[in-house]
């Protein structure tokens, strides 16, 4: 019987095992987990910290058991890998306090991604957290809970990092946040940071060019010292600084790499190791716009790359063409999304870019409810769409940056944008949808003279 | 100087007498209106019976000034037109009273479309209305306001008549649904009327495969009798049951029609008659998918071949691919949706179609608010997509139905829509979106049995 060795049991990893059980019900599954969860909502974590989602076992996707009944895949926790020898395709792994070999035909790399922390002495202090691990953020909330936690730091001003701040703030907690840049979610253009700047700094303590120097402890608190030289006390600091790829075991096979140390990976998910596919968050798969490998670790990724390995690994035919780096996130009252490139992004990438904004409404003008939605579309002098940005409410934000998302996919130009056909009716879009007014000026500012008619 | 001639100040006419504007600042531009509105926001109408709207004049995009003062447009009101001399290129009007004659050197008809109504006796009742036109509108307001109506008849269960039943009704008016048809929103397959007619029942009475045969008046009250033969009183009737293209100057002058009448024109809006244009709700415009004229009156369809009418009337380039027909409405508690084709449609269109159905989450499956998304892709057994319909909570489905339209446009197939890398964040979208759950479900359903990777 073959064998499918998957390790991890991430998004990524579940997929994975569960694409290749349907491709071939007799191929042996076995997921080797160094913890004890599997298909876990990590991003609602935050959420499970403002009380917004009441129970942790809430962000299973499944029962534990159910990959076992229900599909067949031995699912193994506590199950750490320390080695591979990918010429005799034989997995080392530790379980238990015991070692043990495990024999592939197939192998899939899933280990994810580790915080990636600044190199401060005091991050070991059992106050420190990070919002990756479903147990850390259950002792987090019971610090919570028991009222022992009045001020909160959160390090970095990206997406989970913003997420913590709203989540702490708005149970009452003093919040500080901390970035090392000079603007929080530095991966937006200026004009759409600032935004998120002001709407932060309405809820919560911002400092900007300020990274984390050193941490101390006193009985009662944290004294944290800033690289501007500042001192401040708190009761729990959440190093949000980003996350790196857990690619080691398939860098130490061989497997070549790429931006951040991911794995780099053809469109089937296979790595350049013989027998070997990774997927989700430890690969640099391929960006659809740029056309080069970008480490983007976001969960429907992990999903499809995740599907994609499987698939492939088990005998059956997938590919994953790449990313276009969708995202959005909630911050307090406002949405923020982003997909393709940024016009900073777009231009260090050598495009001969720019932005054209415009500033719609969610919905009819006169209708309640109707907000403001700010657009920026990126695209060539000559037309071609590079990426687009929007603020805006939350739930408005989201639908424009796929209808961005799926122009880019299909290689649209901002001509072809300002034709769409998209949905109108009062309560819920206005009859000029923002991203059509916004490709219109695109489309008027390319032609500043217009041509007769043939 | 050259003058321009548009037809009807909807929101075709005044999007072409802009678009002209810009193009051409000498050109002279006329706008002739038989009413006294311009660039009116009719499909918010049933919003303002309801009090959702509070004021008319809300309605309007600009103030009645902005057209002539800010953009140097001619528009006049109660001016009526009569006749056209297309050889001579001489508009014949009537206002005030008093005949004219206005040469044009290119002619833009936008008169719309108005209602179909059913061959009844006793319609020019004052207590019978359509919801097409502000002072009608206005008028029934003030005896809903007045407390005159505890009972409604709303003839025609598409979305004008669905969007006033939920308003009379939650006005507190007893309100009755006929429809001659065996379903409600007939232009969706029937799985997905079906959940209109459930919503629609749980809070006006529906009657089905029942026209208005007659009406006559009492002292008190107007009697229906339905073609059923069932008779009953009502206090007020509002007819919703479709519109026509107002095409008739255009077809008297020999231009061509299409689909219900409607005016046939090339992708620059072009008649068949020379200088002539069309644009807005009396044209037949090109459906991308069919790639055939096809008549589905919309404002957005309005505002974008009104633009491109205008700007190659003024010697500018612009040119309109088609349409989708993509429409949303809010049905009491749910929104609907659609883009392309049904499968009904699809298969008499003479598609070799079939419609995958998958029932997904609007957010994160933890998070509050969560809620039920279905959709259907209407695809040819290749793969290529045709078209979709969404039913769940309003703004869930706009954002669905906008993102389907895209994908449309581009001609992506159910495998590329597997591949669409949207947004993702738990208070937005779920990690499972349910556009890629039902394109999986699509992509699984060709391949049976997965073939090995080459």
């Amino acid at each position: 019987m073959r064998r499918l060795v998957v390790v991890g049991a991430g998004a990524a990893g579940m997929s994975a095992a569960s694409a290749a059980r349907r491709v071939d019900p007799e191929l042996e599954v076995v997921v080797l987990e160094a913890g004890n969860h599997a298909a876990y909502g990590l991003c609602g974590l935050p959420y499970f910290l403002s009380h917004v989602v009441a129970e942790v076992d809430s962000l299973r996707a499944y029962p534990p058991t159910y990959f076992r009944d229900q599909r067949d895949i031995d699912l193994r926790f506590g199950a750490e890998v320390v080695r591979i020898d990918a010429e005799r395709q034989v997995v080392h792994h530790r379980a238990a306090g015991r070692s043990g070999l495990l024999p592939y035909d197939e192998l899939i790399l899933t280990a994810g991604a580790t915080p990636s922390l600044p190199p401060v002495p005091g991050l070991n202090d059992d106050h420190v957290f990070t919002v990756r691990d479903v147990a850390e953020s259950v002792r987090l909330r019971g610090l919570l809970d028991a009222g022992h936690v009045g001020r909160a730091t959160v390090v970095g001003g990206g997406y989970i990092g913003l997420e913590v701040a709203e989540s702490l703030s708005e149970r009452g907690i003093s919040v500080t946040l901390v970035e090392a840049l000079p603007r929080l979610m530095a991966n937006l253009d200026p004009e759409f940071s600032q935004r998120v700047e002001d709407e932060v700094q309405r809820h919560v303590e911002v400092r900007l060019n300020s990274g984390l120097a050193s941490l101390a402890r006193t009985d009662q608190a944290l004294i944290l010292r800033l690289t501007d030289g500042s001192l401040f006390e708190t009761d729990v600091v959440i190093v949000a600084t980003g996350v790196r790829p857990a690619s080691t075991l398939g860098s130490s096979i061989g497997a070549n790499t790429g931006p951040h140390g991911a794995l780099l990976v053809d469109e089937h998910m296979r790595t350049s190791v013989a027998n070997v596919y990774a997927a989700g968050d430890c690969i640099a798969p391929n960006h659809i716009v740029t056309g080069r490998p970008a480490f983007i670790p976001l969960g429907p990724t992990a999903n499809k790359t995740g599907r994609v390995a499987g698939t492939v690994a088990a005998g059956g035919s997938a590919c994953f063409p790449g990313i276009a780096g969708t995202a959005i996130v909630k911050v307090f009252g406002v949405g923020v999304g982003r997909t393709g490139l940024t016009l900073v992004e777009a231009l260090s990438e050598g495009f001969d870019a720019e932005a054209t904004d415009a500033v719609g409404r969610s919905r009819a003008k006169y209708f309640p409810g109707s907000a403001q939605v700010d657009v920026r579309l990126v695209h060539t002098r000559d037309g071609r769409l590079l990426g687009a940005q929007f603020v805006g409410e939350g739930d408005d934000v989201a639908k424009r940056v796929d209808v961005t998302a799926v122009a880019l996919h299909a290689e649209l130009g901002v001509e072809d944008i300002a034709d769409l056909d998209l949905s109108y009716a009062p309560p819920f879009a206005p009859v000029y949808e923002p991203v059509l007014l916004a490709a219109n000026a695109a489309v008027a500012a390319m032609k500043p003279h217009p041509s007769p008619v043939p």
